[in-house]
């Protein structure tokens, strides 16, 4: 019984094939066709180990066809010391039979998704005439965010700042050559003047203020990718009392997002009731919208069937022989029986 | 960043090449020294997504500087439809970096380290001059658990017993020729006459009596393998009674084992007591040991590092690409730049 895999490499082949831009619109379309059908997940906040050096998490969910999980760790220093923050992979399986069907490297696909659902839930929540957006954060998920709001909300001006001048730099030769309007900027709040959305990405585990209450103008979309973490936030408390907050799955959330600044029953709008109309989006053109975004488990089961779907049948997917399958399901010991015939 | 893969087909020439017994005999020296250092472990329930056909799990656990997982499904009415009854992956991660670092199939290394643990329990409980045991159940599993039981306690008499004669008759092919005496029997009454140890091993989800209390004598061992889930027991709520009981992980026990027919107050011993010294194994000769096995996720780590240590270096192991490792951890974007020559 074969598994398809995509590897890292394929995963690469195929952003390049399909552009990320594309990717983001499908992927959002896939992933608010599920939000919509919120209700059919098996949801619980993600299995989290802790230490002192970061967090390895394992993010499942189930829509009772089908089955996901994802492992992903998080370990801020890990770019000082040459890593990625952030590396994963994932898995689908049959729920029928319970069979893994599918494996993908995540760390690629992680930042595809991330990027989707910000995008996704900005061009809900997001003013209509929104055409700039400013970005504190510059490393590994911002090239991502960028393009998905340009191919989702059509967003090409973008002022962006970072502690670290050679990741703007980086940010900036990487997009450039794409056709965006890039300002760096040498402070926060210079990058967030006549913002319409600001998104806000950064990797400290820790309780900072990478922005202020003071930075947020009436009629901004904060899209708050980076506090992800107990003990790891980014925004200024104050500013959850000026915003109207939509999360993914509160239960997760209120552990992990900026909320975890707030008591327990601080009032949030649960997203995918967006999409059905069960709760109101954006109220008026004043409003301070706040995506306290935390990653959840179904996005990454979006993801994955849209990769999965998309790759059906080329040659970036391979078999791996993952799952053993004797004829007679009852003889697994055939498998290893001494005759080196069998093998 | 290659992450170390072994999968079924070197999997099981792995288990050829070594012989099941000596992985036995390896694998309950590495169970021992974990299972001893037990407070080290970072400890949950294993992560169940329960549907009308069976059941997904996800077992973490991590030491500090190790992490694991596996992977693993449970459903029974698999077999009849020509698939395995529980099939699993894992994979081995550096907490320090949070990077996976080897993955392997489980489905054999499942079978395996049940039967290593078994056998790891019955050496410190079951009385020293125990010569036979009677098999309730001739699935997948039943190969393993015999060879365990030889390999580590040389029992060598086996009496075996399953509603379906053709898996009886499928386990005397597999074990005869190895030299074990095997009497098929045709009843649970008639295998458990004279036994010292009995395992019962089946799959049903459940709440059977596969074993009765009038099945049970004085100074038997019980190796009770197959109860694992809410509602799905095989033990007669009698014989808790008249027996000691050990578990792995109480927390999961109490949902998942025999002892779920009892109160949350039932007593149990932890069976890493008993291999520190803490508390005592058997008592007297007189007295019923059972070991109310569920199968935690301390099992899969010691397996999943004893075949690591055993195949490293050697053809058994492979490289996949599983982790997306740019040269700037910054930069993730630059591995799919629109730039062919990265690829």
């Amino acid at each position: 019984m074969k598994v398809k895999f995509v590897d890292v490499a394929n995963m690469a082949r195929w952003i390049q094939r399909e552009g990320v831009e594309n990717i983001m619109v499908g992927m959002v379309d896939y992933l608010e066709r599920d939000y919509k059908r919120w209700e059919k997940f098996d949801k619980i906040p993600r299995v989290a180990s802790h230490t002192p050096f970061g967090v390895i998490e394992l993010m499942p969910t189930s829509d009772g066809e089908e089955y996901s999980f994802k492992y992903v760790n998080g370990h801020p220093s890990n770019p000082a010391r040459g890593f990625q923050t952030v590396t994963a992979f994932g898995v689908l399986a049959d729920v029928d039979n319970g069979y893994p069907t599918f494996q993908a490297e995540m760390t690629l696909l992680t930042a595809l998704r991330t990027a989707a659902t910000s995008a996704m839930v900005a061009k809900h929540l997001a003013r209509q005439d929104s055409t700039r957006m400013a970005m504190i954060g510059a490393g590994s998920q911002a090239e991502f965010q960028a393009l998905a709001f340009r191919g989702v909300l059509g967003i090409d001006h973008i002022t962006i700042y970072d502690i670290d001048p050679q990741a703007i730099e980086k940010f900036k030769r990487n997009l450039e050559p794409l056709g965006f309007s890039i300002t760096a900027c040498s402070s926060t709040d210079e990058a967030v003047i006549g913002a319409d959305i600001i998104t806000t990405c950064t990797a400290d585990k820790a309780q900072n203020q990478i922005l202020a209450t003071r930075h947020v103008a009436p009629g901004v979309h904060l899209n708050a990718v980076g506090g992800d973490c107990p003990g790891k936030t980014e925004l200024e408390e104050g500013i959850l009392d000026i915003s109207k907050v939509f999360v993914e799955f509160p239960e997760q959330t209120r552990i992990e997002g900026e909320i975890q600044q707030k008591p327990a029953d601080f009032p949030v709008v649960e997203f995918w009731k967006v999409l059905t109309g069960a709760e109101s989006g954006r109220d008026n053109p004043e409003q301070i919208t706040l995506f306290d975004d935390v990653g959840f488990a179904i996005n990454d089961f979006s993801a994955l069937r849209y990769l999965r779907d998309s790759v059906k049948g080329t040659e970036l997917e391979v078999d791996i022989d993952l799952i053993a399958d004797p004829e007679d399901p009852k003889d697994l010991f055939s498998l290893v029986a001494n005759v080196p015939s069998l093998i």
